[in-house]
């Protein structure tokens, strides 16, 4: 199927993908006056009285806003907030189809960090939850971390995290089938954005201690120039211990157990899987077209391949991520998404492979009716157990 | 029934009183690939090439945001954001149910004038339309006036215009009711607030002349010592022409042709309105007790009486109003709301009533089917005719 055009053509029959429906009818004088005036007066002077009604007598708990400022949208770079207003009617389409949650596009008109800050800071009463979308780096880590700081909710840049999570539950996996420990293994990163900063992360958390992290400049190491301007860069570039500091791909990945690529089509060569260490596991994640296809990744050696693709196996789709953290952060009744949450996920999403784990299965399927109640439970327990929880809770 | 006691009990068994919808499923592999990645690449680069194609390929043509501060909730005054959701939801049910429009509610956790304006200004790109409400005066004034310039989508303060309207449409009817034109008449204002401000400033419009308004501090008059710093109220008592400067209600009331109460409960009396013209016209619409009750108005002479009360006749209520003007705006690609689009609105909206116009029917009902249409239809040409629609509509 030429899905371009016909999304198209559906996007012109559809004209917008949400609606908005009222939860009881308004057809008559008497549910007038119990929906709206007078007898709404009631749950607000309630919630004026004891302020955490809020979360029980309006949507609140159940409404998440998915704000982007159409800077980094897709593969489609930075098109604007109009433009990437698609996308999030889509992200909160998933977000009700597979999560039950209420989610509504903000698209902000602005591309400065105080900007973004500030409206969502602003919006937020109305909301349960904040999941930031297709913001570019290193923007996004300051709009999250002072986000994080002042809105008092899970704030969420999937990007990252949601990225972070499949992908880690997929190298998880990935390790069981090979044989091999992540503590001991050398990884090299293609990407070190938005994705491939909070991938290696919560690798990192998990015990990867060896990476090499490449982005447009080259190896990320400590000392390189143009990292002193940016904190998050020379963060990463301290973490990681690099292998090499010279040189392209070909040069980190001789002798390397792990690839993950987040960044862009065609940059890994059959050769280059060749001259990786035995078994290697191979993360092509470039969208629409990965770094290496998958076919022949395993034709070179690659013992287990994933992308983003769902025409071959192992698809690392963040859907099987957003909809459970936050659906889990929801019922909870979290005040932030921390990174026990975060690591409660990957085990609750690797743990649903079970028994049947195999090269080609190390990932539940998108649609696993299990996957959004296994990594909700796992992310509210993590979250009463961590105290991140609203008073009462 | 006892709404207050009900409506809470209603509330905690909804949790809320909208939900967000896909309007399509997304139920396999081939409909996530078209409502949203790859497929959905394509809209986003039509709208980046053709910007305004982002009225047919979103939801942005047919939601709108319904915007408060919560500064001045129904009769309870500044309970903040939180405690101002269920009217802002009931808003949106309302927007749904009457006007077939989508209608987000966004809590602004601040009252600064500046904040309020950033955050709307920040997030309309979302949106099709901006309802302000409950927001206090004067700041409302400032508020709308500065969006109106700065977001170029319809900005509607409902409680102001919304109000307005419909109270013009009341008036209208109610002149024919009496046999009396607006021009010879004198009116008395209880309350120049948004509403009073606004009604008063229509009704001006309309062939008003003379008529005196009364705030907390009495009389608004040209030269009042607290107005200097009010440029709104100052503009306010220079239109007027109040009949007096001195005195409560009683002063100015005496041979006065109409009353517009959107004050306080109780503030005239029967004394008050036999000392008012031959057939005197009122209206008062404090919330829920009016300034003075219908039965005891009409024992007292008056000619015609309209409340926000749904349990007399003449019931003044903006829902005959805001679904019908947004509806014609979005419908017309309208990029304001201007004065004649809300002229066309009073006219429609007293048109409707017809042949069957008598002292207990000047409006037509708030479940009366033909308003929103007719409203819409005639908002929608008024904006095509003053040219205040987007390109290419």
């Amino acid at each position: 199927m030429d899905y371009a055009a016909e999304s198209l053509k559906l996007h012109y029959q559809w004209n917008g993908k949400l609606d908005t429906v009222p939860k009881m009818p308004v057809d008559s004088k008497e549910a007038l006056s119990l929906a709206y005036t007078p007898g709404v007066a009631a749950p607000c002077l309630k919630i004026k009285e004891q302020p955490g009604e809020v979360w029980k007598l309006t949507d609140r708990a159940n409404t998440v806003a998915v704000v982007t400022d159409g800077s980094a949208v897709l593969g489609l770079g930075n098109i604007g907030a109009e433009a990437s207003l698609p996308v999030m009617e889509g992200k909160c389409v998933l977000f009700k189809a597979f999560g039950g949650v209420n989610a509504v596009p903000l698209c902000i008109g602005s591309q400065e960090v105080e900007d973004i800050v500030s409206a969502v800071r602003l919006i937020a009463p109305s909301f349960g939850g904040i999941n930031l979308e297709d913001i570019a780096a290193p923007r996004c880590f300051e709009v999250e971390r002072r986000l994080r700081q002042e809105c008092g909710i899970p704030v969420f840049h999937d990007d990252q995290h949601g990225t972070a999570i499949v992908a880690a539950a997929a190298v998880q996996n990935a390790c069981k089938v090979v044989g091999k420990e992540l503590k001991d293994m050398k990884a090299v990163f293609s990407g070190a954005g938005a994705a491939g900063t909070a991938i290696f992360k919560l690798l990192h958390r998990l015990g990867l201690r060896e990476a090499t992290l490449y982005d447009i400049n080259g190896v990320v190491y400590p000392g390189r120039a143009d990292l002193e301007g940016d904190p998050y860069l020379a963060e990463l570039a301290a973490l990681s211990r690099p292998a090499v500091t010279e040189g392209g791909l070909s040069a980190a990945l001789k002798g390397a157990d792990l690839f993950i690529g987040v960044s862009a089509p065609g940059l890994v060569t059959a050769n280059m899987v060749r001259s990786m260490a035995p078994r290697p596991i191979l993360f092509p994640m470039a969208n629409p077209t990965p770094e290496i296809m998958p076919d022949e990744a395993r034709s070179a050696g690659a013992a287990v391949v994933g992308t983003g693709r769902s025409d071959f196996p192992n698809q690392i789709n963040n859907v099987l991520v957003f909809p459970g953290v936050f659906r889990g952060a929801l019922d909870a009744g979290a005040v932030e998404i921390n990174e026990e949450m975060e690591l409660a996920a990957v085990e609750a999403l690797a743990g649903l492979v079970g028994e049947d784990l195999s090269p080609d299965y190390i990932l539940p399927a998108p649609f696993d009716e299990r996957v959004c109640p296994a990594v909700a439970a796992a992310v509210a327990d993590a979250a009463r157990r961590t105290g991140a929880v609203r008073p009462g809770r």
